[in-house]
This record gives structure tokens, sequence and C-alpha cells, in this order.
């Protein structure tokens, strides 16, 4: 039986895509890589962690959900590594729990939310929130005609000119990397980018969420200036808990717009 | 019921575990980046294309799958990308067709086969066919304390005295990036690493079976010569075809040799 009467297949398919843009936004994840950005989340919408994982036996990944307003909230942190005990930050990580929360959630938005790097020559200043327009790796240098692009990997995030115009988010590109220090061809292709901002994660969550068509938003307090004087590692420590603060207030503003919004209307 | 008597819980999972390495090898995934890589190996082993994939609408992944011999074959392409229509290269790509080949298909061994960098100053040579006995990353650094070590994520091979020693093949350790090039950062990381060859996947496919527990082997064969005087990406793409031939050589080699035999023979 057709579920769409004597609409092709096609057309039935886009009929459900613009049928779950006009009903309001469900279920969201927020994809965060350090615990220290997303437990004031947990708190913050009290949420539960998950205990009876809906992840595979053996993997790290944590999911801490509930109902906040009329949203069903999903944090997705990709847990401790096993072997050394830090959180599993980078692309990899990231990749698979954008991956394993699609298949098992099935959201209807994707927030990758964390700290990150930020160019004062661009106008980042520490704790400045951005909303990132786009996505790129600077890290995947494949010097081959065509697989250079698909190295850089440019992706948009979904477009949201209300939610960027009600909250006071700085717009600008993200670019990712697997390193937290940045080396010189790293600088070329930051620049290259064009990026204001630089995280370990975003690109690699905008290429799952594209392949598996979920709408995806980026939201990145800045914790240190990259082009700034002092060293990377230890202003990020210095840092952390502070903008982390900035950063959770910024979700929480975001996810307060979205609520009861579709997604059409962000 | 418990399924194994009155042993405790940890007892019969110990005990299954034993049961499976005592049972000949019957499921096995290859994991192979390229095209050309995989497709004499399709030939090969006689294998068909899974047109009702296994795998989510949307990915390019793809699974040839038959029997040969006793075997259970798949290999795992993980396709053309569809914005740029090359090959899905590096460690996203090849982190998810891992995790989605391991939970779709169970198997009992993974060989990640491709062609690699060769540092002639380690003893590699043009053609040369290397099974790992490691995997690490060389451009993921996280200059914190146990991040970094994190980074640098070194995973052992699953140990295979008896197919080293069987087949001509050379021992030496894997470094895993995701250029084609080499930064003189990264050049830095593959001598801390003490790697002998280089490719864009290995440390990432070592990452997740680690992960999700299941044994897996590296066969690398060198289609150009890191440290030598040709450029990379020139030297690798005119290598490409003949070293391919000598990688499919020794895959099929090591195919035959697990044929019929336990995991713990190998």
């Amino acid at each position: 039986m057709a579920p769409h009467g004597d609409e092709s297949d096609g057309g039935g398919e886009a009929a459900i895509v613009i049928e779950a843009e006009k009903r309001p936004i469900s279920t969201i994840v927020i994809v965060i890589a350090m615990q220290t950005e997303a437990l004031p989340l947990v708190n913050k919408f009290q949420l539960t962690e998950d205990l009876d994982s809906v992840f595979p036996k053996g993997v790290p990944w944590v999911r801490y959900h509930g109902v906040y307003k009329e949203l069903n909230i999903n944090i997705i942190w990709p847990g401790k590594d096993f072997t050394f005990g830090v959180d599993s930050v980078g692309t990899v990580s990231a990749s698979l729990v954008t991956y394993a929360a699609i298949q098992t959630l099935q959201p209807d938005l994707i927030i990758n939310a964390g700290t990150a790097g930020g160019f004062k020559a661009k106008g980042a200043c520490i704790g400045d929130v951005f909303l990132a327009s786009s996505a790129a790796f600077h890290d995947r240098r494949i010097p081959i005609p065509v697989f250079d692009l698909y190295g850089v990997g440019l992706r948009q995030a979904f477009s949201t000119p209300n939610l960027l115009k009600e909250l006071s988010l700085k717009a600008g590109k993200l670019s990712t990397g697997d390193s937290l220090d940045m080396s010189q061809q790293d600088e070329a292709s930051i620049i290259a980018n064009d990026a204001t901002i630089k995280d370990m994660e975003g690109a690699a969550v905008a290429y799952v969420a594209d392949l598996l068509k979920v709408p995806t938003i980026f939201v990145k307090a800045v914790t240190d200036i990259v082009d700034g004087d002092k060293p990377t590692a230890e202003e990020f420590l210095q840092n952390l808990a502070s903008v982390t603060a900035a950063l959770d207030k910024a979700v929480t503003e975001v996810v307060d717009f979205i609520n009861g919004k579709c997604i059409s209307e962000l």
C-alpha cells in the first residue's frame, strides 16, 4: 500500500520533509565533547543519565536525557576514554556519537555546543559565543584535485536567521582540526577557510549530520585567543570554567528560542 | 535461566570469549578506503554488491559480500563522497564504516587493507606489504598531560605470529593522519611513533575495533617513499595500480591462511 496515495516515492518523501518542517521541533540532540561543558546544562535542563544505554556495550558514550518545556533533550557526551581517563575529544569520537545518536534517537535538530579558540584578527574575544555559519577541516590536506576539496569538507550550518537576530550571538565560520595547537599548515588552512573560530569536533559533526540529513547548528564559546600572546593550552585551561558559564547561558537561550517552533521558523 | 550454569556473569562472559577463540573464524570484514584497492579483491573472492544495504539510507558506504571457502567475507568501502565524487578516505569515514560494520555484521576479525607511504630510513620499499604491529595517530597534538597520550591513541594490532611467519610480509608500526602530505609536526610525531608506514585510516579503525573488542589486523602496501625525493601525491598516483596488485595478492594469502583457523591460531 502506498503511504501517500498516488504520489511517486520522490513526491512522498518531499511531502514528509515539508510536513516535518511544519511541526514543532520535538527531539534535539546536543553533542558536547567535554564533561565540564556538559554538566551545567545537564543540571539546568534537569536531565538524567541513561543508565540502560541506547549505545552498544563497550563504548564510553553517555546520554543525558529528559523533557524540558516541550522538547525531548538529549545531551550526548562521548565520555571518558577507558584507557586514558580523559574526555574523548576530537573528530573520530564526535563523528561516532553523532552517527549513533541520529540512528538511535532520530533528532529533528542537532546542536554541537562547546568551547573554541578564537582569532582576534577576525574580531573574537574571550567569552564570546558564536553561532557558526559553516564548518570545515583545516588538517586534512590532500593535494590531489577534488580530493583537496573533500579534505576541507566545507559544510553550511542550518540557516537560523531568526535565532541569530533574536539572541546576541556573533556569527563566524568554524574550522576544525584534531590538534589543540596550530601548526603553520593549520594556520594557512584556517585562513583559507576564512575562520573566526577553531574547534576539534564541528566539521565532523557537520559531515555526519549532512550524510544523514539532520539540520545542525554550532554554538561555540571562545576560551582562548589563537593569534594572541598566551600559549593555547594554558589559556584554554584557565578560562574553561568561566567561559563554560557563557556557553551554557547561550545554549539555554537557544533551546528556549527553539521550544515550540518549527525548524523553518529558526 | 543462567546460560552457563552456576558461573558468575564475568565467568560466563570469559567462557564465551574462550569458546569464540576455539571455533573457526566465520565472518570477516575487510575495510578498504579506495575503490581501486577494493575492486580486484571483490573480483578475486567473487563478491557481490549488497544492493539492499545493511547501512542507513543516505550514506555512500558499499558492502561487497559472499562466501569464499569457509569464510563469510565482507569488503566494506566507504564509497564515493556524494558532494565531491572521490573516495571517502580518512579517519572519520573509516571510523564510521568500522562502527557500522561491527554493529551490523558482528565480524570475528577485521582486516584494514590499503596502500600507505613508507619510510626508507626504516627499511620500506615501493611494493612492500606490511603487517602493522600497531597503529597510532600523528596529527592529533593535544599538549595537555594525558590528553597528549589520548591524541596519539596507540593501539596494538591483534597478535598474529603464525601469519607473519608463514607469509613473506614485513612487520612495522603504522602511523595515521588525515593528510596525504607530511608537515614538520607530522614528521616529528611519526618519528615519536617509531613508524615505518603512514596511512590515513589505520589508527581510526583500531580505535573503533578496540572500543567494540573486535580483533583487527592491518595489511598495508607501500605506494610512495615519504622520506624520498619524489612528491608524495605524484608517486602515490603513479604506483597506485601496480602496488594494488601486490596488496591484493597479500590480502588473498592472508585470507587463505585464515580460512579454517581459530582466532587463537593466527
